[in-house]
């Protein structure tokens, strides 16, 4: 962490600021020019409030030279973290894809879409049960009951399942869910994020609307300082100006987190663009940038879908789209993080 | 609503979509144009689920034509909101400041902070006690204990304390907190919402940092359609590419607000910028264009502050920025929104 | 295009919208609902001003059914546009490889710039003759005389050669130039791409760091209204709240472009991530999702580069990154948009 | 400049750094530390070109102590500059408001408005005779024929008058303007910014729609840097995610310019809402935060505007909205800058 003083700071304002320095269990180094000093910070700064060092009066700018994440940090854990849930493998370059609808909506819907998902190739399912709503007047989804029809899909097809989930009140829901997703809304639910550190189950965790890189990593962290290292990380889109798709899918993020993290990396293309045309090339830009699995809507009707059928692809089309996204993965169409 | 149809739509899928029409409880207008077609709904349209009408495939587009909001809207409650706790008033055309530190740090902080405030001009304490940080490895703030501090504060002082909630299981430690906070970051925890909207405390709702306009306003439609009508909205900077301030402060979210809405609106210029040059002028601003409430950090060391110090101001700089201000206000320098 | 009228517009304004309407050579079709009017305008509205029509007092909103660039619409010229030059073409299904250093500095780096480069597999060698600048203190580039270096390497090396036009006063400059490139900052400077749409030149456009999808259409509706329908587009990276990057590529902007527009669509990973580590991974995702080209920038020396150093690659990754984007590309991982 | 090392660079690496470092006229100060090696640069370094010294492979960042614009720099001229221009003046403390259409259109149009505006109490006329329009099928404004009509005007009403150029090429018809306006789309054609510079015209200068406070100054720094040091900031909104304001109007950008630079400061509310009704809330926000000026759209007819007559304001509702204002800022509402 690199300190650079104020040129009017008070010899008491720098008593001050190496008073709260040495709170830290790090090494201090001070250099003085002729305009200006600058403090370095040097040993494992992760722990180093940076607002509090800026607060300071005898302070101009603070910056960190090393990331403020540590457990889910390249640097210290160069292998790929490696997740594995039935059939569905995450971090090993393989393409996992995740299938299913928005939302559960009746056990004949839920289990169809599982068995045509599954013959196309998808390794687990997806399925809203809990859904986060823009509007309170919009179908909230069957809450516990969508669960149920979740298990009852995993048991009729042996998929694995993932779904969402919006209140550490419900953990306890999620017991024989295999991957719990933590929605783009709540990354920055720090409270939820906590208790999901104390399960053991693997996390899927969204980056939200308008948070960063290192603000993602951030999060990932929250659950992994609770001890479960199990963390997935989904870029689903952000928000930006350009309104030609509902949000801008940030491709660079795959690479980004690939060299600053050694987390899995999944891109959900249909939340990303909102338009069923494009899942197929923002599919296939995903592997090709190398992510480890794709999060794809599919609807046994889109039109009749109770949230998000507009985005959602149908089964004949998600057949074909599967086959040339798999296809172009298994004949080496992937890039690959050699860390 | 305006539904404009695929020039190239089937019989069968237009008559799937007047199917789904047919459920809502709305007129339903036909116009046959020469090379297109356009459906309007009549009538109170706010439970019509418009991602679902744009996912039929004989649909172009969809337009609301009406606010999907219907508690929160002007349109149906003409007059002000006005929420009043203790001496602290919002909608009635007065101007409240709150004032207080980021962070509950100890009594005594939080007590002299409170009365120099209160000395100054501020009609309300804030203080965090829960507190959302990016790092997990950054203070968390006091939590329960954090609360009692607060309620201490309010004996000393006789101010109504507001602070803010992270979870729903920690309601029932808020009882005596006269306003609750919702955060930025969980402006979009819809169960969060949905269960403050079964209270019967004031709620001050954030603005998230990538939420729109009406997002804001569906957030506390959220809370009244479970019964609370009592939302005061707070606007505190939104996300954009500027890196010179730490959020954008989005000073049209004043007017926007009032035409659209009837509830109170706060700003809050210390977490909007992060600067505490930038509170007056902010403040200033603010009045200027009609804002309810300003929210104010205020720490007796900021340079010693647990959390945010950045960007608060000390007390005898918060003495004179706030009597300018208040001065400015009782001089008749306030916007008045005449619906 | 669709007109809703405010429920309380007067017969006056009614009146006057109407004779507006008539100016323009459309069908007018009036709908009168319980609550609302709507006026739909159909035929060919290209040339309908949405924002007189929005001023009009009568008029609640205004909508475009239709989009509002004609030449460059793929409705209206449903064949890919392919743009040959020397043995570089667009458009056409093959992937155009165009490289070089953001300056061109000297005859030397130029001309063992284009070998390198050629070598590896690039159809066309940029380089930077006239370059805008943040700050005026850096180099501006050599201008004329770097657009004759630049011939010079064309001459050496039988590349064809493409450089940027920062003012129509230097078109003159640019006869021998084979693809006139218009800068991001100058993507709307709608003077300039008037005289460009004088010339007989392809001209390659960037998409503005701020500008949308539907802009860049109709930036490039401009030149092509002048009569150069030679337009490539390209997309280099939007401006979001996202700082680990320099830009945000918006990979889903070739399908956007390709199903609008008939127009080639190039990529520009260099400038997109302005980090050398990601210019592998983003091309092999624009590969992926179908682009026509990609742009990338390599500098004999990156360390002691004029502008732009840190983003260029050296040529001997160059070499291996280039080999692998060929390979992949001819391997058939290309999207391929059939409209 | 503070540049911190790579922890593995090579001595080549770091001698190549020496080298480049030393054809820069700063002094430079080596400190060691266990694990990284930090380098500062003293003295003048706007000079320096941080993107050559990121370049260098033993660097892993470089960060800027000083800001990168001398003549715009408030550290450097630390007294406001005043422009005057017939009555009117900025930056001495006063509110000059700037009125007048989008387009000038008829000489019968312009005259009025001129004699209305001034009235009201407006000291300067705008009305754009060259148009920068997204659509190259809309109205592109009377060119030439417009300069004529606003000189009609100015000699009629005495009122100074202000119009955006498009092109340096025209410059010459620009003699008789008072104040030449660069339009937020050509704030970095950087080749039109170094022409202005080398004349003796006051430039008022609008931010792009995209560009950071900083950026803005280095626009006002080409200027300066030709030998024009009159210059005047506009602000008129920035590009978000917010889609019910046509732009965001960045509110902070006045005590930023302020406190970074000495030059005034000017808001248009008309542009960065784009709507009618927040022309006054947020004019009084302006004056609030202490903006030496307002420009605001004034047309005799906003439903018959050829250009942007949304948001334009009638005359009687001009003469309203401006008095309150002048008002306002006559009895002090205005905050001061004493730095």
């Amino acid at each position: 962490m690199i300190i650079v003083l104020k040129p009017n700071a008070t010899t008491n304002q720098v008593e001050q600021l190496n008073e709260t320095l040495k709170t830290y269990n790090v090494e201090i180094k001070r250099w003085d020019g002729v305009h200006s000093t600058v403090i370095g910070l040097l040993g494992d700064t992760h722990t180093v409030d940076i607002e509090q060092i800026g607060a300071n009066l005898a302070v101009e700018s603070v910056k960190r030279v090393q990331e403020p994440y540590k457990l889910a940090n390249r640097k210290f854990h160069p292998d790929n973290t490696v997740i594995k849930v039935g059939d569905a493998t995450f971090g090993d370059g393989s393409l996992t894809i995740i299938a299913g609808p928005c939302s559960v909506e009746t056990e004949a819907q839920i289990v169809e879409v599982a068995e045509r998902v599954k013959a196309a190739g998808a390794k687990m399912l997806r399925g809203g049960a809990f859904k986060p709503r823009t509007s309170p007047y919009s179908f909230q989804g069957l809450r516990a009951d969508g669960l149920k029809l979740l298990l009852k899909a995993k048991e009729e097809t042996g998929l694995p399942i993932i779904t969402e989930i919006m209140s550490s009140s419900h953990i306890d829901l999620f017991e024989d869910v295999d991957i719990i997703q933590v929605g783009a809304r709540n990354m920055q639910n720090f409270e939820l994020l906590k208790e999901l550190g104390k399960t053991n189950k693997p996390i899927l965790l969204k980056r939200g609307l308008a948070n960063t890189i290192d603000e993602t990593l951030m999060s990932a962290e929250y659950i992994m300082a609770e001890g479960n290292l199990n963390v997935i990380l989904c870029e689903r889109g952000i928000r930006t100006f350009e309104t030609s798709t509902r949000n801008t899918l940030d491709i660079s993020a795959i690479p980004m987190f690939k060299m600053l993290s050694h987390l899995p990396v999944v891109i959900d293309p249909s939340h990303a663009a909102g338009i069923p045309q494009l899942v197929e090339p923002l599919s296939m830009a995903s592997i090709g940038a190398g992510a480890d699995g794709l999060m794809i809507e599919v609807h046994n009707c889109p039109s009749k879908a109770l949230s998000d059928g507009a985005q959602s692809l149908d089964p004949d089309t998600f057949d074909g789209i599967a086959s040339r996204i798999i296809k172009a993965h298994d004949q080496g169409f992937s890039y690959r993080y050699n860390v």
